[in-house]
């Protein structure tokens, strides 16, 4: 028995090595993705931004990771300004996974903004952890019209205080922001509330050093030096700092829909639109209408339907 | 007026020719993909050979797009029995999608094959749909103890008499085929029926053909030439065909299983396991209890959990 445990070890790291290496291919894989489909994009940008409504119409037919959070109010809002969005990769060369998503809007009654762009940094944390971490982006609402009932506003300041540092005691920006967030409850919460998603915090010094860190684990490991695990288990006061993190958090599950903008509704638009467009042919069905414009559905449909899902279409649990 | 309708016109075609360049990208995405990672899937295979129930703890940790088709019956078998999955994408140059996918079992009292393997090929139809087919897989059932209660088999005796070609009138086995198809309704079916999936009856030699005639439109196109649309819409003739042959289909969405396989619980295994590993330490949580092997979950998890999800661990809608 002694000799299967041994055996059982040696694969148990096996694994680890391997998921590190299927890792470090899956980040060159999406780096060499973004960068072949680069141009096309540009292109896409230029082609769409002369149909009417592209955008509006991709949107209608998000999956459910995207439209569940977008209530009534914000349609209103997405479906009369919306003029563009685009999706970017800032760090490609270091960290591919971080994003950028931007949305372009018609001067409307909510806000006077014409770009709301969203960062999201992909970085790793001392204790192990790596994910997509965010800054609150300010809205200038219009009198009144603060789809988010003053919560955005409340992140600003709490951050703008300290830059989102949460440690010991909260400011009183901080108590009076996890109090409102406590009390309002955020199911329901409207889609812009996702602009004050920050996440963990975690700075770019942070992350640099726990990579850091990690290479030298993974280079003894290779040389068959022994270490002591090199993501440590997490101490009483960091479990609850990151409970006093969590209690400032207005949107979550702010990154899952980042990452859902980036790898679903951006590389799926084309398939989404000539969604909407059949859509909207069925509903003309009954009706003798002429169309003003050939039907993009029916032209792409067939090659769209029940086929492997490529990614660029309608994307799968890939 | 009439200048717009243009424009609109102009940007729709750009729209086509824009999806199929994004397709071609993306084909030669999973191309690479493919071969990049293939020493490391090999190294995986390796490796999980040596870790017990290694295959059935990621299946019980499947996604709902493949966890739904497993009968309680058919978890039983599958998790005493199956002793490896494999995936491989077995015609890489020319179509990187079609897959073959293998189930190894250890001596089990339902069947007497130790492998089965579905193989599935991407094929494109004269009338522009593009997609995976497939061909029945034969299980050798011992007495009285085939899950799919003899559909499987009819299905294969259907198909070999003519080798799945529908047309005009069925064959008497494929009318006794449907009949059973219909009077059985196949919700709650067992996931073994899905070796009996074909979907369309598309040869290697209609879709070689289909490409040709596609490549001939779009090199037309780009030289400026114009040429009625190459998908022609589909006659009163093969609607019929098509309907008959979705009639004696056991297992209609076959092909999205293969593809769920392919692209979620084959790269992510390494993710699967380690939570079912985690699952298994939680039940164990109040029990006093010496763990065996080290806990790979434990180890696994930080950069697991709410991370970007790379493909390799929880597939994300990617």
């Amino acid at each position: 028995m002694a000799d299967e445990q041994l055996q059982a070890q040696v694969a148990y790291e096996d694994l680890q090595d391997l998921q590190r290496e299927f890792d470090e291919v899956e980040t060159e894989i999406m780096r060499q993705q973004a960068k072949l489909t680069a141009t096309l994009y540009e292109r896409r940008a230029a082609t769409v931004a002369q149909i009417p409504r592209f955008w509006p119409l991709v949107l209608e037919q998000a999956p459910p990771d995207i439209d569940q959070y977008i209530q009534p109010s914000d349609s209103a809002l997405l479906l009369l300004s919306l003029t563009s969005i685009s999706v970017s990769r800032f760090e490609l060369d270091v960290a591919p996974q971080s994003l950028a998503i931007s949305f372009t809007f018609a001067p409307n009654e909510y806000f006077t903004n014409d770009v709301l762009q969203k960062k999201f940094w992909y970085r790793k944390a001392m204790d192990g952890w790596s994910g997509l971490v965010s800054e609150p982006v300010r809205i200038d609402w219009k009198k009144g019209k603060d789809l988010t009932g003053g919560l955005l506003d409340l992140v600003i300041k709490a951050w703008e205080q300290d830059r989102g540092k949460v440690s010991g005691s909260l400011s009183a920006e901080q108590k009076s922001l996890s109090k409102k967030i406590e009390n309002t409850g955020m199911g329901g919460a409207s889609f812009f509330a996702w602009f004050g998603f920050v996440g963990r915090r975690i700075s770019a010094e942070e992350s640099v050093e726990a990579n850091k860190i990690e290479a030298k684990a993974v280079a003894d490991h290779k040389a068959g030096i022994q270490t002591e695990g090199s993501g440590h288990d997490h101490g009483d006061q960091e479990d609850e700092d990151l409970a006093l993190e969590m209690s400032l958090e207005i949107f979550p599950d702010g990154d899952d829909l980042a990452v859902a903008f980036a790898e679903d509704l951006w590389p799926g638009a084309l398939g989404y639109f000539s969604s909407a467009q059949e859509q909207d042919a069925m509903s003309d069905f009954d009706m003798e209408s002429d169309d003003e414009a050939p039907d993009l559905a029916e032209k792409l449909d067939d090659s769209e339907s029940d086929t492997v899902a490529p990614p660029l279409k309608k994307h799968r649990s890939q």
